[in-house]
């Protein structure tokens, strides 16, 4: 042990809700090992709350607690600043403000690093600063750590996991209990498992946010939302589901970051898609979240666990709090990885192809399919599989097509003509199939 | 970047066959971005190896050739030594050597962590020096670094998994092909799948060098293979596989390390074991294997990769070079976990309760069942399920039995009684039936 036991390390906190009690809640019953491990003690400073008078697990004097987070992040007493207040607003302020001040700041903010990483990792290289993000994208599993440190030795042509615990939750007991989304999302808000804003979990952006922080951790580039399809798990019926298991698959909600190093065009997404029900992430239910690593390297690796919540998210900033400790103590420089990136764009929608799922209301009467299928063939889209069953109501019928490998933008195009279509009753769904050409 | 780009580090190699090979294609066609990450050239300065005449795939000069590992290990221009040669005895005085001069270490070699942990971590802390070690367990997976890091906030009440490639490899194929041990085995071979000491992979003890140092990450104890239950999958045959479906589980080779908290005890095994179908690892098939890791607060977290082969190997080498390069360009001190461990000490027989799978050859008369249920209600152990199935030969038939929760040394003494018992025609086989209580 090269530190004297007398160290302290000062924690000031922004946000002291759920994940912040959680951590200290976990950190004080770990204290013993963890602190015997750092040869220092871990001390919460301070801490910036919005309301002091609140009644927190977390044992903490009247002045410890502060109104402003950014003076917390700027306290000259304060080594580690610890933002777990949300938001973009505030949150990059403080942020920014504890890295000009040098110090080493552990954040579980995905909107904040998603939407201002590059000034945040700008800010914090510029002041010899570190930034910790592990608690970012799913708590439950150490994967920013796998990516820059543990797969170091390869480059990644694959990333895709479901990332969002809600919606996975929310189509895992759809299939179970055999119910419609509006029943089931009406018990997860009961539960408070949907965020206040709930387009951030149900439209996909939650997810989103943390597909942009994989795709900068494995290829350098922060990758815009605007640029992104980003959907959510709305339009997901339980016929869907039926019809997808028919067919051999399982209904997720995907992000995926694809790479072509020949290209070196990137593809990103957040996408409700088809996965064939023997690959591991297809079986992944509930709240837990799984991705899978493709390295040039070492093949697939795939990581399971919890998404979210206070007790995942907890170890996850107490593991960046630890790492920070060491490199603190230590006096280790700051290592931003560079990420060389090889100068990566966006890919073009018709340089994506995929095979597609398609599920379209329709008069029921003959006819329709030929209309139909003389759409598709317009577009160069050609069709695998047929499904048409009886709607619920009269007059309506289901067609479920699956197509041969296609480009977005010919699927696209489709989509648009099939609208016009009078024989198309309702905005027809497009679920991409991915060849994910693995386990 | 802290360093300037002149900066070299020096890595001497022991052994420079499959996945020394592996280390330097690779190290070569990732050199830039590694490079450029750690502002440093990494450099092979020379290798000790058996017959310098062989062709390999990696460039190497005469004179960079040395006979003696231990030469490498002491060089003076040598930054870091990288054990790839295996063994467990030039390998200990090469590495012992390596760290007493303070080098870093990077080994591969799980029989040789797993059998001197104790003498060469205290000589890694006794002389400022640093071992890494991550291609040891499950190459593909860094799960090493999970352990130490990114589940740092975590005791660890049970971890399990599938550790040896091979033995997985070969249980799917039996279970796909519905071919015997022998012949998949013989085939196994032919693809020089099964380590030259055969009894590593077959009989448990690669798995069980696993086991040893995943207890000592997560408990701070070496324990010693004798004490351990260690069996292989020789005796499991394509009738027990179809009988545990029917029963809706399948069997794996697993390795086990569970700690009760409350009495320190643990418990490590490697045994041929049924698992719910359900399970995520009961579906890691052919040579992936698969860790599930039961944090106190991250709940459980599931990791799937490649077991071992050249490149997933070479991948987890390659990050142990990285890690160890950043170490020692920015003069990080040795920090060796301290692991404070609580005093554990090995669970004995009684305390260690499951569900069994008995399976027995009998004499094929009536009665027999009464018989051997005497037996098992004799110790005590009661019978969940009972399944009788004519044998392939004449007055002969299988009886398979799944008992509830008993301890570990009641069955052993159930089994002593039924060798002696003459309707008993065989050896009983007895498999363990854990409660994971996960998914």
């Amino acid at each position: 042990m090269n530190v004297s036991n007398d160290k302290v390390l000062r924690i000031g906190m922004a946000g002291l809700g759920v994940v912040g009690q959680g951590v200290w809640k976990h950190l004080d019953s770990h204290r013993g090992p963890l602190e015997e491990r750092l040869g220092a003690r871990l001390e919460l400073y301070c801490a910036a709350v919005r309301d002091p008078s609140r009644a927190r697990a977390v044992e903490i004097r009247p002045d410890q607690f502060r109104r402003d987070p950014v003076e917390v992040a700027t306290d000259a007493e304060v080594d580690l600043f610890c933002e777990l207040m949300g938001g973009t607003d505030v949150a990059l302020k403080a942020t920014l403000a504890a890295l000009e001040a040098g110090k080493m700041v552990v954040t579980a903010n995905k909107a904040l690093i998603c939407e201002h990483g590059e000034a945040i990792f700008a800010a914090a290289a510029r002041n010899d600063a570190r930034l910790y993000f592990e608690a970012s994208v799913a708590g439950g599993i150490p994967i920013i750590k796998a990516l820059r440190e543990g797969l170091v030795a390869n480059r990644f042509p694959l990333i895709y996991g479901i990332l969002n615990g809600t919606c996975n939750y929310i189509l895992t007991r759809m299939e179970a209990e055999r119910q419609g989304f509006e029943t089931i999302v009406a018990d997860a808000r009961r539960l408070g498992y949907v965020e206040a804003d709930e387009a951030l979990d149900l439209d996909g952006w939650d997810a989103a946010h943390k597909a942009v922080i994989l795709a900068y951790l494995a290829h350098g580039h922060w990758f815009s939302l605007d640029e992104m399809p980003v959907r959510g798990i709305r339009e997901v019926t339980l016929d869907d589901m039926d019809w997808a298991d028919r067919l051999g698959y399982r209904i997720k909600l995907v992000a995926m970051v694809r790479r072509d190093f020949k290209t070196d065009k990137v593809f990103c997404c957040v996408e409700p898609m088809l996965l064939r029900k023997d690959l591991v992430l297809a079986k992944v239910d509930g709240v837990y979240n799984g991705v899978s690593v493709l390295g040039d390297v070492v093949g697939e690796s795939i990581y399971i666990g919890r998404g979210a919540g206070q007790d995942a998210t907890a170890s996850a900033v107490i593991s960046d709090i630890v790492d920070a400790a060491i490199d603190r103590l230590h006096g280790v420089p700051a290592f931003m990885p560079t990420f060389v990136s090889g100068r990566v764009a966006f890919a073009p929608l018709d340089e994506v192809r995929r095979a597609y799922y398609l599920r379209l209301s329709v008069v029921d009467r003959p006819g329709v399919l030929a209309e139909v299928s003389t759409i598709t063939a317009r577009h160069g889209v050609s069709i695998e599989s047929v499904l048409q069953t009886p709607g619920r109501e009269e007059d309506r019928a289901h067609l479920v097509l699956t197509t041969h490998e296609s480009s977005e933008k010919q699927v696209r195009d489709v989509v648009a003509d099939l609208r016009e279509d009078r024989a198309v009753l309702d905005p027809p769904l497009v679920l991409p199939m991915p060849d994910l050409n693995g386990r």
